[in-house]
């Protein structure tokens, strides 16, 4: 589904943007730490974020992923989301600031914050570069 | 209506990714090359994109910014697209190309293009870092 040639983007330390749509049908997209097993992307948030309230009232979800070494590669992927995962032990959140910061805890951790993991399941993907 | 704090990444070479609506409501967002004004965000295209057309059937429109030197330092900006201007002598695309490539002609030029400039009024902005 994703081609070979820029599957490594979802291997690297590249931000994706995400676009979801909001309660009026307006677009709204900011950039996350993602993770990518071979099949489905996932993304931590808290559940007071409007992404999350987004996409529990439609699933459709774009992304954009620009290579951090070149400016001109870059991969769009379109897909839906297909799971939200709880997150209570933080794993998630602490598996990504090791992979983003080369820290094993999530040093921005919030007692109060709940935080809960985005699974995105790719349908269909352009690239470019 | 934009942070003073982070008014600087609308001056850089950062990349905005622009979230835009599709035909059946869906999202889509890639990056773009963009300029500011002080007042409106423009970005180019090609009239055979389909960002071209999501924006005429609806201008809400979402950008999202991230420091090029700090990728915990973004800006996100709502708003909507208020003209779409010609450029039949490509001055605007060759403008980006002098802002990003540091070339006074752009350099991927194709004869058959017919570009046109997407014009944004930001609404709302919300940042991080």
């Amino acid at each position: 589904m994703i081609s070979e040639t820029h599957r490594d983007l979802l291997e690297s330390t590249a931000l994706a943007h995400v676009a979801t749509v909001g309660p009026n049908g307006e677009p709204q997209v900011n950039p996350v730490w993602f993770g990518w097993d071979g099949t489905h992307l996932r993304f931590s948030q808290t559940t007071t974020r409007q992404k999350y309230r987004n996409v529990q009232r439609d699933p459709r979800i774009a992304l954009s992923i620009v290579d951090p070494a070149n400016p001109y590669r870059y991969l769009e992927i379109r897909g839906k989301v297909v799971a939200i995962e709880a997150d209570p032990d933080w794993e998630f959140i602490n598996g990504m600031a090791k992979k983003y910061l080369g820290q094993d805890t999530y040093p921005w951790r919030r007692p109060e914050d709940t935080r809960i993991v985005i699974v995105v399941e790719p349908e269909h993907s352009t690239q470019m570069g």
